[in-house]
């Protein structure tokens, strides 16, 4: 029996404890958006610690400003690559409580699903690593790759004090990749590799006019009206074919390769129950792409709020002194945000008209990130997932950012290996959250598979 | 002495008593808007009942769902015109009471100037043509016209009962033209007859895009933002040059004559210190027209309101479920508000991108109106206003409604003529509100004399 063999078949005499004791980890309530679970979420960073100390983990606690992070590290040879293993033991809040069919913080399985807050996000894919790196220490005495393992407790009100700790331990955290389990399948039996993310550009514009309200009969036709002015300017930015009309917008997007977009062609996608989930009749984006193409390979500009003027019932005859905007534009590489901002202002600039002072706030940006898939890490996972799941991956993007790929490749220099071991219906934020067991066991299993073939590069 | 010169001599000899019966007058805090002060809306009701006994009317004070409307009419002849006069005796609340010099229901003179809470607006107006039919009730024994006064005490919250008053009595009321003096003169010694106001039309639209508020990375680029796209449609309403582009409708639109524009350019008009007080840099408006042309005697359309998304501090990455847009146009002869309602849905229609549901609510609409100055009426009043404030009258528009106006066009048929005798800079609705007691015995003058000349039609 090789390496191999044996951590498998230790994650098949473990299966039923390793469920057990993911139970009694979703049984902490550590939830870091409300105070009152201050208690829970010091039991649940002492259960991922407990829990890395078995895996033949290297552990501290990191106090931070606000819940501690747990940092674990394992370090078997100067020639094999590092991985650094990213997770998340907070949760969202459970409301509303009275929708759960079994109470949130008491696992129960039906169906061969595994139902409780945190089953999926993140508590049940972060443990498929940490059993992974146990099977391996207690068959082979140590993982074949050095491993670096970060579980924080905030990644639900933001992560704030994470970039932090990237930046103070920047040395310590060295290593040759990522790998995190935040993500979904594509769908059941279709695992899937996320190699390329969105980037954003985020900012605010208001426009000035007169120093108050005025009476819309006494001024009306005199002077420019800010929320008119404002709902020309910004109303210009996408065309009626779906295209941002900001100058140069464009300039820096890498297109869809030909096989990418045969990629994307090739997956299932009904588009007619997308639309039906939504409440939307029809879909609408930029002429001469599909939807998925438009969702996760496109840029857009959203505006995400307006307001201006009079918003309460029935009619009020004002000219509103101001209108502001809160405008977001989801980027691809190579986009630069700091850029398609400063050329949105220019051409916000050169629209405004007279009698109206414009103000431009440039809020926080981030790069879309594509990772190379001919590498010998996307090649690693794809060879784990297809033993694991008995097929390949797919190859899928995302519409969305998630910060901590964006911190890892800032701070750290590395891409990170987005593996979904979920499915994205499995009420993630929601009442009645969880895991397939099937999944469960064999993400646990591709993870260990992950860090073998990690190790033959 | 003729009968002119009667009625002049004892407005002289009773000046001084009229500024003490008006300043009794002023004692009466009569605020509509707030029902601590019931007790004395109930006292200026009966002070205007007794002044229009002694003024020779026959009086009664009619009850209303709100406060009583005080009528008195006065029938001399069926060979003479009738003339209906309209005032209210409620006021605006004083506040802020600390920012008045002396009390605001302790009337004082100061500089030739009667400061009180209604001096100008509308006890010390409306109290001229009591005082002027009383004249000539005393020394001719009767008024040289028909005259019927309405005196209402709900202006200032809105003249809830006036329309059912209105129609109730309609026959009662019948009338050859109106009298209301509740407008400003041009300037100091610029006497003004306001022949024009515009119209209106209120609607409210609103753009519903996904059932709920949707994620702008996994969803952006694929389904229409209604924010976007509302912006989009009513940033198009008016276009560079300050044109509303809704189809058709400049089509009902009475050009002005060259006469006006001559009498518009011809008043004083300080472009810098109007745009100094709102805090605005620069006009804009429709190109060919000068701004009192554009405030007075052009149709505009403003967004008075638009909300959609989040509104909060910061950005939020989302798609707004919808977006709404509260939207009045300003009208002028012979503008029809139900027509222009019609013309912006139907373009609002045809503007209305795939994958988002329009909703277009009318609120409510008005004529604007210009009354022939070329009539025996218009001649009167400007002869009246010069023999009382040696000039003749200049002729000006409004860009606002006065919906006493458009009543009196509606139920009663009849045209309205705008008599101001006070300033616009009378602190109308602020602190220390007051009236020039010259132009207090001008307009008192003039009324007299309007009568007279209205007579010898």
């Amino acid at each position: 029996m090789n390496a191999l063999e044996s951590v498998d078949q230790y994650l098949t005499e473990h299966a039923e404890r390793n469920v057990e004791q993911l139970k009694d980890f979703l049984r902490i309530a550590s939830v870091s958006a409300d105070s009152a679970f201050a208690a829970e979420m010091t039991k649940a960073a002492e259960f991922v610690r407990a829990q890395m100390v078995d895996a033949g983990l290297n552990v501290e606690v990191v106090e931070t400003a606000g819940f501690p992070i747990v940092y674990g590290s394992r370090m078997v040879s100067e020639d094999v690559p590092t991985v650094l293993v990213y997770g998340h033991y907070d949760v969202q809040p459970p409301d509303p409580l009275e929708d759960w069919i079994t109470p949130a913080f008491d696992p129960h399985v039906r169906d061969g699903n595994l139902y409780a807050r945190g089953a999926t996000d993140n508590k049940g894919q972060l443990y498929t690593h940490l059993k992974s790196i146990e099977a391996w220490t207690k068959t082979q005495d140590a993982p074949p790759v050095n491993v670096k393992v970060i579980i924080e407790g905030e990644e639900e009100v933001g992560s704030n004090n994470l970039d932090d700790f990237l930046e103070t331990r920047k040395e310590d955290l060295s290593a040759d990749v990522a790998v995190v389990s935040d993500t979904s399948q594509y769908g059941p039996g279709m695992p899937a590799i996320t190699y390329g993310l969105r980037g954003i550009m985020a900012c605010e514009v208001t426009l000035r006019g007169p120093k108050q309200d005025l009476h819309s009969g006494v001024f009306g036709g005199a002077i420019a009206n800010p929320v008119n002015a404002l709902a020309k300017m910004v109303g210009a930015l996408v065309d009626e074919n779906g295209r941002v009309t900001i100058p140069g917008f464009y300039d820096g997007v890498i297109p869809l390769t030909d096989g990418e977009r045969k990629q994307f062609a090739n997956l299932p996608f009904d588009e007619a129950s997308f639309l039906e989930k939504i409440g939307v009749q029809e879909t609408f984006g930029e002429q001469g792409f599909t939807t998925l193409e438009r969702r996760w390979a496109r840029p857009t500009c959203e505006i995400n709020g307006f307001y201006g003027g009079y918003q309460g019932e029935g009619p009020k005859t004002i000219i509103p002194s101001f209108a502001t905007a809160k405008i977001t534009c989801r980027l691809v590489p190579d986009q630069n945000p700091k850029s398609v901002a400063a050329a949105l202002k220019s051409h916000l600039e050169s629209l405004c008209p007279a009698g109206v002072v414009l103000e431009f706030t440039d809020q926080h940006g981030g790069n879309g990130m594509v990772v190379d898939m001919s590498g010998p890490f996307a090649a690693a996972a794809s060879r784990a997932i297809d033993d694991a799941f008995g097929t390949p991956p797919v190859l899928i993007r995302e519409g969305g950012s998630i910060p901590v790929v964006a911190s890892f490749r800032e701070i750290l220099g590395i891409d990170t290996l987005l593996l979904g071991w979920g499915q994205n219906t499995d009420n993630l934020h929601s009442p009645n959250e969880h895991f397939n067991l099937l999944d469960f066991h064999r993400g646990t299993r591709a993870s260990a598979h992950l860090l073998h073939y990690l190790a033959e590069k």
